[in-house]
Parts: C-alpha cells; sequence; structure tokens
C-alpha cells in the first residue's frame, strides 16, 4: 500500500491507473470506513482513501483540535483491509494560502438538520470533497449513509455541477446494541456508550409504528424526543424526511428517512433510518 | 468538425481523444474567439469550443435576452479555424433544473471593479465553467485577457480548488483603432465603434506616463476618467491595479494592470492594458 502526502505523488501514482474508487475520511478509521473500502473494491481497479481532518467543515467551538489523529492505526487497518493508496496530505498541502478561498455552495438544504446548528459545514463538506475529487479524479467514491445529509449534498453537487463520479452509498455499521459506529463514540464513557443506544432504538420505534400504518410523523417525533429528553439527551432534532430531498415529509410519501442529531453529555451523535413504504 | 449539443455526445466522444483543449465561449465569435482556437490548437490533440449564452452570469437589466445567438455562422468559422468539436448544449440540458443548485462562489475580489455593477456575475461564471470543466474535462483551457478579472477568477479558482487543468491567458484581439474585439462592439453605431477607440487610447496614455516613472496612480485615473467623461461616456471604473492579485496598485508594484469599464451610449464596453515596470 502506498502512503502519499503530496498532491504530486497522488497525481503521479493516478497516471498509471485506470479505474479509482475514492473514500473521503477524516481518519480514526473504524468498521464503518472498512465497509466503505470493500465495497469501493468491487466497483474499481484501485482504492484510495483520503485521511484529512478538514478544519473547514469545523464550527467556532467544534471539536477540530480534539478530533483524534491515528494514522499509524489507520495505515494498519488499511493495509489489512487492502486499500492501495493512502493520501494523507498536511493542512498546508491542501491549504497553502492559509485559508480557502473558493468554495462550493450548496442550496439552502445545507443550513436545515445538522446545518441548522453547524453553519458552514456542508459548505466545507462540498468544498474540501471538491478539492478531493479533482486531486483524485475518482470513478466512484463511496459515502456512508450514516451522514445522511452530506451523502444528499454530495450526490447533488455531484448531480448539478456534472461531476463524472458515481457516488456509492454504503450501510450504517451498528455496533451489537444498535449505536452507529462513530469516531466520536471515542468521546463517551462506557456508560454513555451503553446509553447511546437508546438513539437508534428510538429510530426503530418511529420505523415500526410508520410501518404500522401510523403517518402521525409530528406526533412520533414529539414522544421519540421527549423519550431521549427524559433519559438526558438534549436533542438536537428528530425529524421524518423524504429520503432523497431531504424536504419535510408528506403524508403520501413512499421513501421516508427518519434523520437525528442528539447530545449525550458533551457528545453529539448522529444517526438515520430509511424507511421505504410499500402501502399506502 | 463534431457539433454536440448533449453531455452524453460529449463525453462518449472525449473517452476516445487523449490531450484536450477548451476554449469556452458565448458564441458570437469574432477574430478574438479565433485566437484563441489557435492557441489551443497547439496545446492539445482536440480542440473543444462551447458556445453557451450562460443565464446565470447576467444580472437583471442585462442583456441576456439581446445576446446574439449565431451558431450557424460560428460553426462556419470554427470549421475554418480547425475546431474539433463544438459543444453547443441547450439551456435544459446545463440547468435540468431550471435552475442552477450549487455555484462556486469566488472571494471578495468578485464584488470590486466589474463585480460592483454585476453583481453575481463572477459567481455565475465560476459554476459555468466548473460544470464545463467537469464535462469536457479538459488538460487545458484558453482564456482571452480582454476579460482580464474573469480570468483571474478563473485562475484563482483553479488552483484553489485543484483543478488539474492549465488555464492559458490569450492576448486582446484589436481593430486597427485600438478598439478590443467584442461581441458587445455589435450594439454599436458606426459613430460609436469610432468613438469607442478613446478607451484603448486612455489606456495607452496612462501605459506611457507610468513608464516614464509617473507614479500618481489616482492623478492618471483621474485624468482618463475625466477625458471619457467629457466626451461622452458613463465611466465605471478605470484603475491601475496589481497584474496577478487584482488588488490596488502600490507604489512599488512591478507587475501592473490598467482594467476599465464604461459605457457608450448604451454599451457597456471593458479594456485592459497590462504594464510591467522594469525600473524602480
Amino acid at each position: 500500500m502506498h502512503i502519499f502526502h503530496t498532491i504530486t505523488e497522488l497525481r503521479s501514482w493516478r497516471k498509471q491507473v485506470k479505474r479509482v474508487a475514492l473514500v473521503p475520511t477524516m481518519g480514526n478509521l473504524h468498521a464503518g470506513h472498512l465497509a466503505l473500502v470493500r465495497t469501493a473494491k468491487a466497483h474499481a481497479d484501485a482504492v484510495v482513501v483520503s485521511i484529512f481532518v478538514n478544519r473547514i467543515q469545523f464550527g467556532v467551538g467544534e471539536d477540530f483540535e480534539l478530533y483524534p489523529r491515528t494514522l499509524a492505526e489507520d495505515v494498519e487497518k488499511l493495509t489489512e483491509a487492502g486499500a492501495d493508496v493512502v493520501f494523507a496530505p498536511s493542512e498546508t498541502e491542501l491549504y497553502p494560502n492559509g485559508t480557502q478561498q473558493y468554495f462550493v455552495e450548496p442550496p439552502a438544504i445545507q443550513n436545515e438538520l445538522c446545518g441548522r446548528s453547524r453553519p458552514g459545514h456542508f459548505r466545507g463538506v462540498a468544498t474540501i470533497v471538491t478539492k478531493l475529487f479533482n486531486i483524485v479524479q475518482p470513478d466512484v467514491a463511496c459515502f456512508g449513509k450514516k451522514d445522511y445529509q452530506q451523502l444528499a449534498v454530495i450526490k447533488g453537487m455531484v448531480q448539478d455541477l456534472n461531476m463524472d463520479i458515481d457516488i456509492i452509498p454504503v450501510e450504517i455499521e451498528r455496533a451489537d446494541s444498535g449505536l452507529a459506529l462513530s469516531s466520536r463514540n471515542g468521546y463517551l464513557t462506557i456508560e454513555q456508550r451503553e446509553q447511546a443506544a437508546q438513539l437508534s432504538a428510538q429510530l426503530r420505534t418511529m420505523a415500526e409504528a410508520m410501518r404500522r400504518g401510523n403517518r402521525q410523523f409530528a406526533a412520533l417525533e414529539n414522544s421519540a424526543a421527549t423519550y431521549l429528553q427524559q433519559h438526558g439527551w438534549q436533542v438536537d432534532y428528530i425529524e421524518v424526511r423524504h429520503a432523497q430531498t431531504l424536504t419535510k415529509a408528506q403524508i403520501s410519501d413512499k421513501n421516508l428517512v427518519i434523520v437525528a442529531a442528539a447530545i449525550l453529555g458533551t457528545t453529539r451523535l448522529i444517526d438515520n433510518l430509511e424507511v421505504q413504504l410499500e402501502h399506502e
């Protein structure tokens, strides 16, 4: 496996490979990332995993400084997983002027859900992903469904800016408890990690009610939020949305997703569950 | 020469060609565009000329509807000039949702000079050029120096978003009178076209003074603006700037450009002249 820290090295390698899949990450890899790598391998001749903690997608007061950097362990896991290249650029390699000047600006959806409490986050994500796409020039790129809104933004961007890249969504990896795997789970205490399963449990409860014919989305949302608050969570949002557009769910919609963000102690966790309704 | 109206046709042709140069235009081609094509031919195996009057770079009350569409004549000129492909997409081909959702947002320079009177213009330019780059995937792209601020925005964008494309600036083509060639010259009456040479004449006068050691940029700017106003022009700006950054010229700067925009009758004309100062 190659480890490249510069754009020049990456590009010179890229010229020799036909079909490349990119898995963009911020490192601190867990089984969710490795599932992305497995999917990527099935779609290309070579898999590039980028590892870059991207300052411009963190807001003021967020955990940019604290975010775990574990390159050595990540490289070990990626070697085992059969990645071909780790692209781990320095901050000056990607932001040689200190800051980014040109941004890819997503539409209004960037200010809803996670965007409401993280202004500029999706702009930062769209911009770094565009930069990585331009550097790696992949044929396909894999993104986890756990960051559901991010996936929607990336899919929208690729289509709207005519990027010739297939975006492949990959299912959420979960602990046995149901907790969605996330680098930020590392911030949880042992007790919190156990309790954290309540979030996905509430999503499943809502989904089951919806599959049984319950279309009282607001009541379902309130009930789940109340449960979590009563158990010590600070709920950012828990909402039923249209799975593709992420607009507010209509009673007639069939492709839905329940998206949620809530804070346990000081750790902000997100999760979601797609609900495909067959019958009216 | 191929004429493609769809992205699918263009992409399928693109796969068979190694090194491609792109010349993005809005059509109504004149000798300035053909100079771009000649330069492009020297840098690639094949030249794609795009022709698209891009609604999102026109402001409210600007000449989008009026802008001349002359595809048949353009195709004839490009055949003669030896272009390989004309890419002339419809509006729904490039904006299938009716509007663009994701924009490439340039930094503050987009609000100065031409941007001051054309809000959103450079955002529209950066966005359509990004789309065309993603569709055509050129190795090089040629832009005329006449749109000097546009060229600076594109160069900045390519660098800042890590696009792997060489941007080649091409010198301004001028009529014998000195008037910079422009599609908008077609809006001028015969008398106005003669008078229009005053704009480039003022740029030359300023440049000569600067080369003789005059560093009173503000005085030179005022003097040129006053001359033009006295001759019936409405001056938008005429300024000495740093040639690369387009920031206000400092007395110690060596690489300068005089940029100007002024309205004759109802036609807004732009022009510029680079001034390289050798001695202190």
